[in-house]
C-alpha cells in the first residue's frame, strides 16, 4: 500500500480563516485544487513527512502541527491504493507571505468559500475543523494563528470564522478579557477604523497555565463533541 | 510499505483497569507479549480492520473505538517497514470474558503493571493512556468502561487507575454525585464490604447532554495538555 500524508493548513490574515490549497500537477484531476501533500520517504516518519511538505510550500519550519487522522477507503485514491494521514496545520499567514513560493500553485481561500477539492479532500477539511472546533474550545489554540500583536475585532473574527457565528462584540470582548489571558498594549491599530483599536499581546505563562480559561468564549460547547 | 492496526484494549474488573495483550505467534519476538493487531486487507479501511482485530479476540462487536495516532519511525518494525494505526478501545471485562477466546493466548493484566511489549507497542500504550487522561477530564467516557450498575467505589477505582492517584473517597463521592449524572439505585453491592454500597446507573440522556459535568473530579486537569 503507498502511504501519503497531507496538509491542512490554516491561515489568518487578520480578517478571515483561509486554508491553503495547491494545484495539482499531476494526472489523476491534474489542475484540480487539492490539499498539499506527498509520499513518505524511506528514512522519514510521517511527521517528518508533513513537516518537508509543509516546508517545501511555505518556507516555515516550526509551525504548530497535529496529527488529524488516517483516511484509507479501499477506492479514495482511483489508480492505487493509498493510505492518507492528514495533518493539520496553523500559519500566521502574514509570516508565510514573506517567503511565497510560486512552483505549487498555491492560493489561500477562505474557509467558508473554498473550491471543491480532489478524492476525500474536503472530508479532511471537515474534520480537522470539527478537531479545531473542538480543542479550541478547552484551549487557546488559535492563538498559534495570530501575530504577536493583535486587536480585539481580530480575534473575534478568527473565534467567529472557526465557528460559524455571529458574537456580540461586547459580549466576546468581555469575555475573552476575562480569562486574563491577554495584555493590553499601549498602540493602537488604526488601520481598520478611525477611531482604532488597542493592541494585545499573548500572556503566555498564563497560557500555558491557564488550562479553562478559554472555555467561556465558546458558544454551545456541547455541540461539540467529537 | 505494509500497514497495520494495534489495538490497546482497557478493561476495567470492577477493581482495577487493565489492558487487554497477547502472546505473539510469528516471528521476530515470539512468545512476547503483543498489543492484538493485524494488516490491512485489500477491502476494509483501517476502522473496519481495527474492528476485526477486536472481534477476532473477544467476540464483541460495537465496542467503543477511537483513532489514536500513527506508528512510523521507518525501522519500528525490524523484518519490513510496516506504519502501524493505532485505535484504542474500552471494554466491559464481565462482557468480554462469557466468550473467552483461547486461541491467540490473551491475558489481561493491570495498566499498573504489565510486561515490557514488543516494538513501540509500550509507547503506543503510554500514548493511549495520556489520550484517555486528556478525554475523560471533559466528557463521560469511562462510563463505557463500566457494566450498566456500578459502585461509587468502583468508579473511584476507575478514576484513580486512569490519573494514577489516590482519592479522598468523601471529596470523590461530593464531586461525582454533583455531577448530576448518576442515578442511584435501591440495591446495594453487599459483596465487597459487609455495609454494602449502593448502585448506581448513569443517566443516559444528561450524559449526551451534560458537557461539563464531569471537569471538576479530575485532579489537574492542566497537566493533560496533549
Amino acid at each position: 500500500m503507498l502511504v501519503a500524508v497531507d496538509c491542512i493548513i490554516f491561515g489568518f490574515d487578520g480578517k478571515e480563516l483561509k486554508i491553503l490549497l495547491v494545484q495539482r500537477h499531476l494526472e489523476p484531476e491534474l489542475g484540480k485544487w487539492s490539499l498539499m501533500g506527498g509520499f513518505v520517504q524511506p528514512e522519514e516518519n510521517l511527521k517528518q513527512a508533513a513537516a518537508r511538505v509543509l516546508t517545501l510550500l511555505t518556507g516555515l519550519t516550526n509551525v504548530y502541527m497535529e496529527e488529524l487522522l488516517s483516511f484509507s477507503e479501499p477506492n479514495r485514491d482511483p489508480v492505487e491504493r493509498t493510505l492518507s494521514v492528514a495533518y493539520f496545520a496553523f500559519i500566521d499567514i502574514n509570516k508565510y507571505e514573506q517567503q511565497l513560493s510560486t512552483e505549487y500553485h498555491a492560493e489561500w481561500f477562505p474557509l467558508a468559500n473554498f473550491p471543491k477539492l480532489i478524492f476525500d479532500h474536503n472530508i479532511m477539511v471537515q474534520k480537522a475543523k470539527a478537531r479545531v472546533q473542538y480543542k479550541a474550545a478547552f484551549h487557546p489554540i488559535l492563538f498559534e494563528l495570530l501575530p504577536a500583536k493583535f486587536t480585539l475585532p481580530q480575534l473575534q473574527s478568527l473565534y467567529q470564522g472557526v465557528y460559524d457565528v455571529t458574537m456580540d462584540k461586547g459580549n466576546f470582548s468581555r469575555k475573552v478579557l476575562s480569562t486574563g489571558l491577554l495584555v493590553k498594549q499601549a498602540e493602537k491599530d488604526k488601520a481598520s477604523s478611525k477611531k482604532g483599536a488597542y493592541y494585545y499581546k499573548l500572556d503566555k505563562r498564563k497560557y500555558n497555565a491557564n488550562f479553562h480559561a478559554v472555555l467561556n468564549i465558546i458558544p454551545n460547547p456541547d455541540t461539540l463533541y467529537i
